[in-house]
């Protein structure tokens, strides 16, 4: 089946975790709104085309159905792709464990987006550096920390004792945190050893590193979910 | 099967969302916390107990499987408890509606805590007033919105044309947010005929309104998800 990937063009975003999916399982796929332009999400959007109306990209349009949510999108994709593991038991805690990244991803945003959403990440400067310093100090090690034993518990290479979406998503998050704040991470590697390494597997997957060195991945940049801004590092 | 939900005692939280699939289908239920103190939880958040480690509450134990997330929690209860269409493209639906009330229900919680987790709503009260504005004004309007189109897009009843745990989701999402706004929520109802009318009929569903009327339902308090501060609430 060709699926067919809606998310915002200019960006990783949020859209990248889905995209990592389905380029290392080399499925066929087309970026929607990076042929067509972002105004092809619209009628989605507003609820004028077959299939359930997501509230926000991403979404895939699978056949006729078309699935929002990225733990939603990757838990429909999971068994097709060969993703998951294929007891029902383990498929809920992939989606566990991907709810659970999700839950940081948002908590990255808002460290940006402290005050509104709406409003630029230049209007509450003040607000994002005291979220930040809190993002450093408490939730990092909190999250990383968490998936850290995680990967222990599960043999140490894996989120779930074999290759799935989980592993790819938590590569997504260690990269994204990486550019976000270079010295902070650099300053907890030590503490996560197994990530580490996690992190650097899943880059040389044969598939998803002819994808990172491909014009496809979008370098990160300060428009999407994890932002670098040298203020709200940690010192040095 | 007897189910153990697992979720701190004192309040609703997101533990309640998980709570009310469990009363509405009259599952059979231990509410461990509440019995066996908060204390009873902490062996899981470390990794130590049998099945996976959850990140936080609320968490049920199944069998010898332990899930988290609230999300996850109800894809996996949905099918037993006949609280979810049995197609898996509707299956997948409800979770990604699921998931959208939980996006606004995480931003619920930031609103009292838009600076960080660990400090006291007292301690941020500034950021607290501007990000609420921000979600009475922007947000409230355009979750909501979308929730209502979506009943209005699937027969007017149903979140998804049959009784779910989204619809029980989406009557807890409305009270919280009554409790927690009450004029922002009223100014708002004449633009949620569809969303008022779900949530009295929830309301109505025998074993709901026998859960409501019972002391296993707290009140809503300043402790909670959704917290009531006058001074957040719109102007009269």
């Amino acid at each position: 089946m060709q699926y067919a990937l809606y998310y915002w063009t200019g960006i990783q975003g949020r859209g990248e975790f889905v995209r990592l999916a389905l380029e290392d399982a080399g499925a066929d796929y087309i970026d929607m709104a990076r042929v067509h332009g972002d105004a092809v999400m619209q009628p989605f959007l507003d609820g004028g085309s077959e299939g359930a109306q997501p509230f926000a990209p991403p979404f895939l349009k699978a056949g006729r159905q078309v699935i929002a949510q990225v733990a939603a999108i990757l838990d429909f994709l999971g068994p097709t792709l060969d993703l998951v593991p294929q007891a029902a038991s383990r498929r809920v805690q992939a989606l566990q464990l991907q709810l659970t990244i999700a839950d940081l991803v948002a908590e990255v945003h808002d460290t940006h987006h402290p005050i509104a959403a709406s409003k630029y990440y230049e209007e509450q400067k003040t607000e994002a550096k005291a979220r930040a310093a809190s993002l450093r100090s408490e939730r990092l090690p909190k999250f990383l920390g968490y998936f850290e034993q995680v990967l222990a518990a599960n043999g140490g290479r894996h989120a779930l004792r074999e290759h799935s979406y989980v592993d790819l998503s938590l590569f997504q998050l260690l990269s994204g945190l990486d550019y976000m704040f270079p010295r902070r991470m650099q300053a907890l590697a030590p503490t996560l050893p197994l990530l580490r390494a996690l992190q650097e597997r899943v880059a040389k997957r044969p598939n998803i590193a002819a994808y990172l060195a491909s014009e496809r991945r979008l370098p990160f940049n300060t428009n999407g979910i994890f932002r670098h801004y040298p203020e709200l590092d940690a010192e040095r």
